[in-house]
């Protein structure tokens, strides 16, 4: 039933049309960096030690068709969405009732927490506070017959190192570039043409939220030294050029200097000045130093990055300091499921209290996808009956609460699974219904191979907010927001799982929308 | 000597320093398409069948040092050069008289000259050419004290496939961002700062020459079918991304479509039509044809590509065609070393018959490195006299006349080499001057490794030039020039060769100027 939502795509194209396709995608994306460093399993490491081979990045052959309808639904909540999560880490009390519940059973959580306990107690030296959000939608097919029968759900908020926001500019572009030298047949003009493909001002957007922190921190912390951003970035990165197109972005067109630091080296090349100005002193220059006015994090994000008090005191030092954080501990924690699951559980009252705009919070509303606990709340009564009925949980997945770890159960499997388990560990997971997105064909580009089949979609759009904490005797009680503005979108394609023979599960890929009225 | 025309350079950088510089010298290069295929020493072909990785081109890692006089005295006569080289392809008579001489002894410049003879019994079908030229220069260091101790001297004049015109837009760019990001240490801030360092207008320009050719090719033409730049490549290129820059650049700021085609397939996707006008049906596009408005050569041009009469079937093909060729069978013979000596034999009065403006002329005089003729003339005499001299031989250099073949034949070595021949053979060699360029230090990076060591530096200016020859009784007799115009130019480094254990030589690269008083 889902497969039906599309017309037949993309079109089976001659050996001589897919030859001319490949030859144009492979030179326009290398011309232009929509490029990865090879995996180890293309290029050996010993086979390129310097690190100076690149490749094109996964990226499908063909624009993936997107309902319009989605699309602008999507767009629509973006700024609702920074709204709510800049309103949500600007309110300590109520996100630290939600930490709370979490310290027994996610360390990293409780790491997180610590942190921002002991510079609280220090006082904060920044009040300005930077969000480069993602917000990532599947559509969903209802099986209603309503008009809206077709919608997007959200899969996940993003309030740190939201990535592919310098590639999607580039794929979206790279897609028209195609469509410009007819390497898509005639045929499918009607659905690939000027108006349906969907350009991406990621690039320009997210740099631009960047250059207006850094501009805010020189208007209001008045540096004594050169002032950069500084992208936190690990120590060895694949996906190097998606961070370094918004860097040169930020370079030429804002004149606003960065540096690249490896988190594993905050300690030892960072430092605090006089009102804990974070100072950073690059060793390959002799001695300069800069001030940094924003730290972008585009490490630090996962549990597995922290594996000694050494990565915490790191993490630390950075959140003590007057830089600007994107994203501080506050805003990083709003991100994490929980709070995710008690805005969708089914009548919370939670998404009133942060946006008082009725209209938008229903807008918002219909982008959940209903989240339940599992614990003995009314809701989480009720989430346990549909878990344990075999019929009823066909419709769900079971996930860890913890972040970034364990697996998720699907459908069937959940009963069986919660049985397995005593009753008192229930409540470290949480129900969410699934989203059913309609699969279509396209085929992907990766690793110098191309794999055709079904595939599904996830939508991202990009939200850039720039606000100002209200701190009451030295707690965080509101804000006041100076940016909030839609940053772009990214499109994320991966083989469906599903068909055989097709496009492996997990074969991920950079993607472009090509809108359609259905 | 020759060692002591530049300062000590380039600074020695700490390990920090150098991993700064690479990081950002990779980085900077794969986002900006300065990027080539990898050699298959580098990565072998198995390994990467769909040849979807590529690497930074071989780049120096500073700009080297060069004079702004030398540099402004190659500007210079950039116009006065295409105006000669214009003028030279327009007269028939004077090009087919040299030809004449080179036809017992080089089987390349007499197939072309068949083809341009059967083309010419048949008439004309397209009056304007296009020349993309580049002259190749050296600083030479004359051993005299006056003023002019540095000037620069002509290498070679290219009229076909001028190449790296992409490229070296990006690497002027390239050290440009390396010094905005203080990759290069302050120390040599006298000598690398953003008034030394030069910018090439390559990639607009040359776009521009193409576009304008176009552009004169659809008012004068009126083609019936959508028109088309036509890129004649190899079937292999390592250096696509080159080209494509110049290809983006017609698509995006001028809006000229453009298509690759293999020299191999010429006579299978191209045909004549009415009144010649060639052709395009790509065999990826089932069926849907386009008129060439240009057919630009980047492959063609040497006597290795000629391998069978289908090749020179091809050639003529094209020459046959209403398409404007960049270039013409004539201006290609133009470029030939031949002419190049009988210009810069000294006394010449060739120079006078093309260029009418004598302070032009004295100004081209002057960047002629003095080439003699071997044979019994009057200049040959003399050159006999130098050549068997082992004292005076060390000046200069023997080269064959026969394009793209043998071995040149350096100072001391010249007198026996010549013993050990037939006189008679000996008109089949030219001697000249030897160039003394100074050397320098620089780094290049390549195929992932630096090798630091002494370089000399080849410098290129491009001119593009439109003109409309003047057929008399089927005969080109001068033109009317429409545009001629500079555009930008090329530093080529490669290892000086004459240095233990540095850079090896051959061991070419591109690069940018770092103009500096002298």
């Amino acid at each position: 039933m889902t497969n039906a939502v599309y017309p037949p795509y993309p079109p089976i194209l001659t050996q001589a049309e897919q030859e001319y396709l490949l030859t144009n995608l492979k030179d326009w994306s290398i011309t232009h960096g929509l490029a990865v460093r090879p995996t180890s399993a293309y290029v050996a490491e010993d086979l390129d030690p310097a690190r100076a081979l690149a490749t094109t990045a996964p990226v499908t052959l063909f624009p993936s068709l997107f309902p319009r309808s989605c699309f602008d639904q999507a767009r629509a909540v973006s700024q609702a969405y920074s709204e709510l999560y800049s309103a949500i880490a600007a309110d300590e009390e109520w996100l630290g009732e939600i930490v709370k519940e979490l310290l027994e059973i996610d360390d990293f959580i409780e790491n997180l927490w610590k942190v921002h306990l002991a510079v609280k107690k220090e006082g904060y030296a920044q009040s300005l506070q930077l969000g480069l959000f993602r917000s990532d939608y599947m559509v969903h097919v209802s099986d209603s017959d309503s008009d809206s029968r077709l919608s997007v759900k959200q899969v996940e908020f993003n309030t740190i190192a939201s990535s592919f926001g310098g590639l999607s500019s580039q794929v979206a572009s790279l897609h028209r570039y195609l469509h410009s030298v007819d390497a898509y047949p005639e045929v499918t003009s009607l659905l690939i043409n000027d108006a349906s493909l969907q350009s991406s001002g990621s690039v320009p957007q997210l740099a631009s939220g960047l250059a207006k922190a850094h501009r805010a921190y020189v208007k209001s912390d008045k540096p004594n030294r050169p002032a950069c951003v500084l992208f936190l970035v690990q120590d060895v990165e694949r996906n190097v050029f998606d961070q370094r197109h918004l860097e040169y972005t930020l370079n030429t067109d804002h004149g606003v200097r960065t540096f690249r630091l490896a988190f594993s080296r905050v300690l030892q090349d960072t430092s605090l000045g006089h009102d804990r100005k974070l100072i950073y002193t690059p060793p390959s220059l002799s001695g300069k130093q800069w001030e940094v006015s924003v730290v972008y994090f585009r490490a630090g994000y996962a549990p597995t990055e922290y594996n000694s008090q050494r990565d915490w005191d790191a993490r630390r030092h950075i959140e003590r300091s007057a830089a600007i954080k994107c994203p501080g501990i506050l805003t990083h924690l709003a991100g994490s499921k929980k709070v995710q699951q008690v805005l969708a559980t089914p009548h919370s009252p939670h998404l009133a209290r942060f946006l008082h705009d009725k209209s938008a919070a229903d807008k918002l509303l219909a982008t959940f996808a209903p989240i339940y606990p599992l614990d003995e709340s009314e809701a989480g009564l009720e989430a346990r009956k549909l878990a344990t009925d075999p019929q009823m949980a066909q419709k769900y997945v079971l996930k860890p609460q913890r972040e970034g770890g364990g697996n998720n159960i699907y459908r069937s499997e959940i009963p069986g699974f919660l049985q397995s388990l005593p009753k008192t560990k229930w409540p470290a997971y949480i129900l969410m219904e699934m989203i059913e997105p309609p699969t279509q064909g396209n085929a992907i580009f990766r690793n110098g191979e191309v794999q055709s089949g079904e595939v599904i979609c996830e939508l991202g759009v990009y939200g850039a907010c720039l606000w100002r904490d209200k701190v009451e005797n030295g707690v965080v009680k509101g804000r006041g927001v100076l940016e909030n503005f839609e940053a772009g979108y990214l499109l994320r394609t991966k083989g469906a799982g599903s068909s055989e023979g097709g496009v492996a599960a997990g074969f991920g890929s950079v993607d472009s929308c090509c809108l359609l009225d259905l």
